[in-house]
């Protein structure tokens, strides 16, 4: 099996992405590998395995290695005799954020028939809206922390206090504030707003205990991780959450009952339903009085959320080869030709 | 104004787009019009205006015409002194249905930075899925009938009659069936999950008033179309709803209060919101009691509903000059410069 790579891209979370994208090169051993990095035009380059380094990115030097085309079937390179097409079973949408998880890139697969691990377009639109995954997530009968919420041109009074003030669209915490006073409201407004016109407005629950379980669906059951309980210092930034992103290492499993840790699957199993199939994603979950609440669904976690799985390379060759298959749909000009006679043309 | 009418693509809906582009020939007749074709394999073809009917692409015979390919800021055409890339200012999707209302071709379109006129990515997800449609009209405070949501693999039971069975994600009436009585309730599910993988059952109101909406924000207020109230026998299926999408004649405003015109287009201003910033939409409510219910957004309706407007070639043309730009996203690099300089290399 020969996986590409596809990062980078025009997202608030470019650089992530290309921090989890080499991190692959350690967790994917005996895989080959194929990178495709997206530029901040959304031009696509071929990276060499071999020399990727994040280096390679931020100098510019990745503009001296092949563009390419996206076509039909494939990526292709043009040649003196032709295009050739770049050769992979399978791609890895490992675009955190813009263009990656908010449906842009997964809706270029589907239209180029490229076969590709990773949310489709509705399960992109559903994890990365934060208010949009509240309803879905209710639909499927899973609850989450009630919310208001507003856009830039709605008049807002929080009244209650501590808050926590999220940018409806992006993830890894950015534009994201605790909010404990009235004075501190208006930059925390002022920080989401610059990153999405749409925000909401949670309480803010001090120490709540936070699990995160990762999987996909392979042969119509759900593999899961192990549940992590994250390290967390009052609040995980963006800097610090770096560290999801490079993560290599296996983590140590959360010491929690079997009850809680089969309460915490059945919500997963419910959340990722037939809507996340094709994706491995990570639910990320607060446990409040025995009661588990649904946080947020990465659909493309830092990393893969490799560091959670047992045999996290398998798992990931065995979703390849489970991937949905797009709907036939036969188009047969019936009506037009019922219209031609019809009209004696 | 030179505007690109882009139509057809894997759509069980595909023959009525070809309708739609061409019926807009009659209708903007001062503007320059490009008619680009994606056809059932999802290849780009351009159509030479002034002969297109709709036999060339029943036939077979657009394959004659020069193949495009999208790349960053437009289509382009193979040259024996490369690629010329086609001239116009704006697209306008036509494509109904799948790939068109789905999101896959705005997402296209958004990733190559192509201008158009349609609904953007989360609009799209927003309409054409009838039970999400429900839960984001909620949230903008427009009431809708209540439904039962069932997945393929879900155990079935309906008890009370007559209901409507629709497949969730498909216009046009495709796949709908209004069922009577248990006997015919095996059937329909049969005719709708051959559509789609859900489907909602909603309870059947005969005789219930409907009425039809368009509009679109421009320059920050919405220019309305008149009311229509459609003519329907008991249920409009897919041949009658044709009509629809070759219309070109103004229709008769629906003979109403003043104040249900005011409450019409109050729900159609929520529904439409910021979300459906950059294209005309049609909304059809149902009127029940003097409540006013969301039915359906068509984010590309048959047609454009040229018919409701009293001047839908200036409409169209202001709504061209009046899309929503993409947010501008910094890629500064900092974050790969700080881990670089934090290992030393």
């Amino acid at each position: 099996m020969k996986i590409a790579i596809v990062f980078g891209a025009k997202s608030f979370e470019h650089e992530i992405s290309i921090v989890s994208a080499i991190a692959m090169k350690e967790v994917l051993k005996n895989t080959q590998l194929v990178y495709i990095f997206i530029d901040k035009n959304r031009e696509f380059y071929l990276i060499p395995t071999n020399t990727i380094t994040s280096k390679v990115f931020s100098s510019g030097e990745y503009k001296q290695y092949p563009k390419l085309d996206i076509k039909q079937n494939g990526f292709y390179q043009k040649g003196l005799f032709g295009d050739k097409k770049i050769d992979f079973d399978v791609v890895l949408n490992l675009t955190h954020g813009g263009d990656g998880e908010d449906g842009v890139l997964a809706s270029l697969f589907t239209f180029f028939h490229i076969p590709f691990i990773g949310p489709r377009n509705i399960a992109s639109v559903v994890s990365v809206d934060k208010f949009i995954t509240k309803q879905y997530a209710s639909n499927m009968g899973v609850k989450t922390l009630s919310c208001q919420y507003y856009h830039k041109t709605n008049d807002i009074k929080i009244e209650n206090f501590p808050v926590i003030i999220k940018p409806c669209k992006l993830g890894s915490s950015i534009g994201v504030s605790i909010v404990k006073n009235k004075d501190e409201v208006e930059y925390a407004l002022d920080v989401a707003f610059e990153f999405d016109d749409d925000i909401i407005v949670e309480e803010f629950i001090d120490n709540v205990k936070e699990y995160n379980l990762a999987g996909a669906k392979i042969d119509g059951e759900i593999v899961f991780s192990i549940v992590e309980e994250p390290q967390k210092e009052e609040f995980l930034d963006f800097d610090k959450k770096y560290l999801d992103f490079n993560r290599t290492k296996r983590v140590n499993e959360a010491n929690i009952s079997e009850d809680l840790v089969a309460k915490l699957k059945d919500n997963f199993t419910k959340i990722y339903n037939t809507t996340f199939e094709g994706s491995l994603i990570r639910c990320d979950f607060f446990v409040i009085d025995d009661e588990v609440y649904l946080n947020e669904i990465n659909p493309i976690p830092g990393s893969m959320a490799n560091y959670l799985f047992d045999d996290f390379e398998n798992t990931l060759l065995s979703l390849a080869k489970n991937l949905p298959q797009q709907k036939h749909i036969p188009i047969t000009y019936d009506y037009v030709n019922k219209i031609q006679s019809a009209k004696g043309k």
